[in-house]
């Protein structure tokens, strides 16, 4: 089976990077450089700047107006005006001239009566030095104008150069060299064969890097090969100010990135107490930080976040830039292990001024939770977890404002959903749906919980054959109303040319279906259609095997995982499949009767009716909508 | 004198927004390009983008371990382990490997038990699809990956390489031409003379368009000619879709861009209630945003921040970049017109966990006040102010963090604290110190406050001759520590040379005087020093003249504008003045004795007693610090 460093040990994520911090700093080297100013956004003082030249310049007019030597206005009055005549009593000034001597006064536009040519008439005195801005009122020369480890901002590089600073010395950025490493990852360029992996993993840290402040340098992928890594990551260590490798830091076979390091350099750790992200390496090689991240995209993620990040803010001389953070409350029960700190993508919407974060899945691989994700919520490794209705901070990802304009669906899954995220935004602008999906129960569970604006439902009631109304009504006191959604169809999806002949629920026995989760619509119908054709569970091989939503049913169906699954007709077609429709239903969207009069519960109302919604269905397929977009109270 | 636009009409500042946006959205023209995605950082999504791959792409192994046929597993127990054979029951697997047919569950290498060659024992059976991650399990071919209007980020750009995505076609970035106007405009590497006054608004602009997600074009700076403006605007327009003319706004006699304006296109508005920032102009010329701010520098800021930002924003189809806000509590009265809405500029600390907000010079000129502004706090046009105590919302500037970590000095003004300011964050990493110069009076009051860690004072008491700890004896009631600082050389400060013969206080007779602020320790020392001389304010001509800063009263000799002044020998030595000494004074830092034991108090300490301080003293001139860092507490 080849070598395998099976148990990393695991240590807790601030002591971890404690240890390292501590053991860069004795060799760190910070460099310098000089630049223009004029250049100098967002990088960082090496010490402070000193004024070179006054601002203003010299005394100068606060004012529109006329300059005068304010003795020869004593004694002016409304009664007693005095006049001046110019050249001789005053000159006239714009705001921003020089002030000369004799003068040593200025008196606003506003406040002069014009008599004849060359005389204004004044009905106050003013004191000497009114509305003159005296030279160094706003900088002086030789003042302090940025202190040392300043992160030059657009209005430090205007006060710099009035004052006479054209270059100054900065932090030199640091430099990051990024190596992919695996024999099986391709470009994203190349046409990915089964077993190919497309490298995605350096673009992100690329551009996190360029976040941070630092510059990237991204290699191309190196195959796993111990000499090739080594050489690589010696090259780069004498060249550039840090080293990621990503993958390859866990225990597989291939996974060389540790005893190379451990061969050229110190390993201060080995395994980090986090969760995803444990197998990272942290070490150094020839004075400079070498990070090894793992492979799979979360974990990868949170690595750069806990460690590449304030390593680089170090070398930066840099904060590291800070996230927003948020209570909300946690709308299921997170149990987490004790042996590590866990990090929970969540979704987090704003229902009734209450902010609730509903937890993401939370695979390792899960890259499109990351993207669906509005912020984290850590669970701290001396902690259980947290219960449903726990008050958790949410570092955020999004803007708060987005947050508080976000449309939130929690329930049954639709490829609808994605068309209307999609013409939100570009009809209603900063305005935003986010759809969670869970299910028409799971749904209704949100609602009543008040996590959801509303919820997207398609739940047959077999007593009376209609649809969700009589259930909405079963579970809610207080007055509802149903927004009219789409008719659609349901059938069973099979692969292409339905080469085992599925043409009905009947023809499954035999072949290996996939289902969807308990709570979903389309498992309540399927369930139905069971019992009416006097079938059960046991009768279908696959009925426990669980897929979340249409497509990835759809999926499983085109790459030969399964034989058949219960679906709708868009993600059948979407997927290039054979579709054996089994019926038409309803598939709707429960709401509290106050939200109708929100905004962008109003705004979703007149998309719904919109003639481009149903020229997108139409493109989609398996959708009527005749009634869409018109509601009933319950 | 010239033709004058005196009155201005001034709108509020939300109608003026709505009114100009209305009108822009009208005439938009937003236009799009197709870009590769790894170049995609932060561009805005046209539409929604569809998965073009499943990922991962096949089913996947989720661990290290093996492959193996499940069914063959089942029976398995620690009492009867099963034995599978390599190649016949299992295959060997690393995470990510595909899982092809007959194989379809994994397990992972910490359960195996390995015999002899090529056989491994298992003490447990394992379900189907155990540790397998299905394909599409993260991204199904054909889902949304990103809704449109979507700002993306590094995780955006990872998922789309993943899911087949190369190329996307993203919102253009707007382009802004930018025009410095006026003759008496100078470029910053030229070498000012009376009256030049140095171009450094359109190097802000250019950064902020920068900030927000636009492309800068910055121009040279265009004489105040008719003729030349109008032909650089009309150039404009048809090359960019936003134009930003600087200066000129307003009502002077040169200030010909609202004709031009009137004359090319429409003004919107001209004048908004807004302070600092009135005088801005909103017009569209041939279809595009042309806007108009006026010329002082914190004016330019703010006026480019309420109208240039939203423009921008909406052309660049982003919402804009949020500030972050904190709760402050204000520490002085600030009184505003119900005319206007006010921008306040502050200096924000916390002190035992309270967040004070102090507000710093209200003048449109003064960009030293932005630079070292931590915020805004906003007084809406229909409020009248704030009395102190209240709380208020402060727009950050800065990082909450840094604020958090920041010791915050309210007192008297010394070069000395420069020098601190500059020593903190190079000797202890993410420590800063922020000083605002109130006089010692104003310095104790803010500690009684609890608006500042401590002041730094400089307080003779005349009945005993003691510095300092007798006027904090006396204010405090709580426990208080001196932290003894340096002793320094006070002076007059006269022309180089001397050239009125100045050797004393009684040679100021007859001559222009410049004083410090009420409350200031150098005041208090020049009260005395008359007093004991038995003279009074009346004999000196400028006593009611006030500068606010040793440098500031330096400054003030040095352009002839006042004679003498009284300060600090380090000041008239930066400024190249004469000093006449006329005594050594103890300038000291009361501090609560319960703060002693702060970090940022302790590595203030720490620097005050270093030698690198001593040394940068020396340069100064004028201090002895032998008792440096040691405190008594009182």
């Amino acid at each position: 089976m080849g070598k395998r460093n099976l148990y990393l040990s695991t240590t807790p994520v601030e002591d971890a990077l404690n240890i390292y911090m501590e053991a860069i700093k004795k060799v760190l080297n910070i460099r310098y450089e000089r630049i223009q100013v004029v250049d100098a956004l967002h990088r960082v003082t090496k010490e402070a700047v000193y004024a070179k030249y006054c601002s203003p310049l010299f005394n100068a007019s606060a004012m529109d107006g006329i300059a005068v030597i304010a003795e020869r206005t004593y004694g002016a009055t409304e009664v007693n005006p005095v006049e001046l005549t110019e050249g001789e009593d005053y000159v006239v000034v714009d705001t921003g001239d020089p002030i000369r001597h004799p003068f040593n006064a200025v008196i606003m536009a506003e406040d002069l009566m014009e008599t004849e040519n060359k005389k204004v008439r004044i009905l106050s005195s003013v004191n000497p030095w009114q509305d003159i801005r005296p030279i160094g009122e706003d900088i002086v020369a030789g003042e302090m104008i940025l202190p040392s480890a300043h992160k030059i901002r657009p209005i430090d590089i205007a006060v710099l150069l009035s004052a006479g600073i054209q270059e100054l010395e900065v932090v030199k950025r640091a430099e990051v060299a990024i190596f992919p490493t695996g024999t099986e990852i391709i470009e994203p360029t190349a046409i990915p064969e089964e077993g190919d992996i497309i490298e995605s993993n350096s673009r992100m840290f690329e551009n996190m890097v360029t976040v941070e402040g630092g510059v990237a340098h991204r290699f191309n992928t190196i195959e796993d090969d111990y000499e090739k890594i080594k050489g690589k990551i010696m090259e780069a260590v004498n060249l550039y100010d840090m080293v990621i490798v990503n993958a390859g830091s866990s225990a597989g076979r291939d996974d060389y990135t540790v005893e190379i390091l451990r061969e050229v350099g110190q390993v201060l750790v080995h395994g980090v107490a986090i969760k995803p992200g444990k197998p990272v390496i942290l070490a150094i090689v020839e004075g400079k930080p070498v990070i090894g991240l793992p492979g799979y995209p979360v974990s990868a993620y949170i690595g750069f976040e806990n460690f590449v990040k304030p390593v680089l803010a170090l070398l930066n001389e840099t904060a590291g830039a800070s996230r927003s953070t948020i209570d909300a409350v946690i709308s299921k029960r997170m149990v987490s292990s004790l042996k590590h700190k866990e990090y929970i993508r969540v979704k987090v919407g704003r229902v009734e001024g209450k902010v609730v974060a509903a937890p993401l899945a939370r695979g390792a691989g899960a890259a499109m939770s990351l993207v669906r994700a509005d912020g984290f919520c850590v669970i701290e490794q001396n902690s259980e977890g947290v219960e449903a209705g726990d008050t958790v901070q949410v570092e955020l990802y999004k803007d708060k404002e987005e947050i508080d304009n976000t449309l939130v669906l929690i329930g049954s899954h639709d490829l609808i959903l994605d068309v209307m995220a999609d013409m939100m935004p570009n009809h209603y602008r900063h305005m935003f749906v986010s759809s969670t999906h869970v299910g028409s129960m799971g749904g209704l569970m949100a609602l009543k919980r008040k996590e959801a604006h509303m919820a997207p439902i398609h739940l047959l009631d077999e007593a009376t054959g209609e649809y969700n109304a009589s259930y909405v009504r079963k579970l809610f006191k207080e007055p509802m109303a149903i927004i009219k959604g789409v008719n659609r169809v349901q059938g069973l999806m099979v692969k292409k040319g339905n080469p085992l002949g599925i043409h009905s629920i009947m023809d499954l026995k035999g072949h290996r279906y996939v289902n969807r989760q308990r709570g979903a619509g389309t498992r309540i119908l399927f369930d139905y259609k069971l019992k009416t054709l006097g079938m059960s569970p046991e009768d279908i091989n696959g009925y426990d095997r669980e897929a979340t939503t249409h497509m990835a049913l759809a999926a499983l169906v085109k790459s030969d995982s399964a034989d058949a699954g219960l679906g709708i007709l868009s993600a059948a077609r979407a997927m290039g499949l054979d579709f054996v429709e089994i019926g038409v239903e309803e598939y709707d969207f429960a709401i509290p009767a106050k939200y109708l009069e929100l905004p962008h519960v109003q705004a979703f109302i007149s998309i719904l009716k919109s003639d481009e919604w149903k020229r997108r269905l139409e493109d989609l397929g398996g959708y009527t909508c005749e009634q869409c977009g018109t509601y009933s109270l319950l």
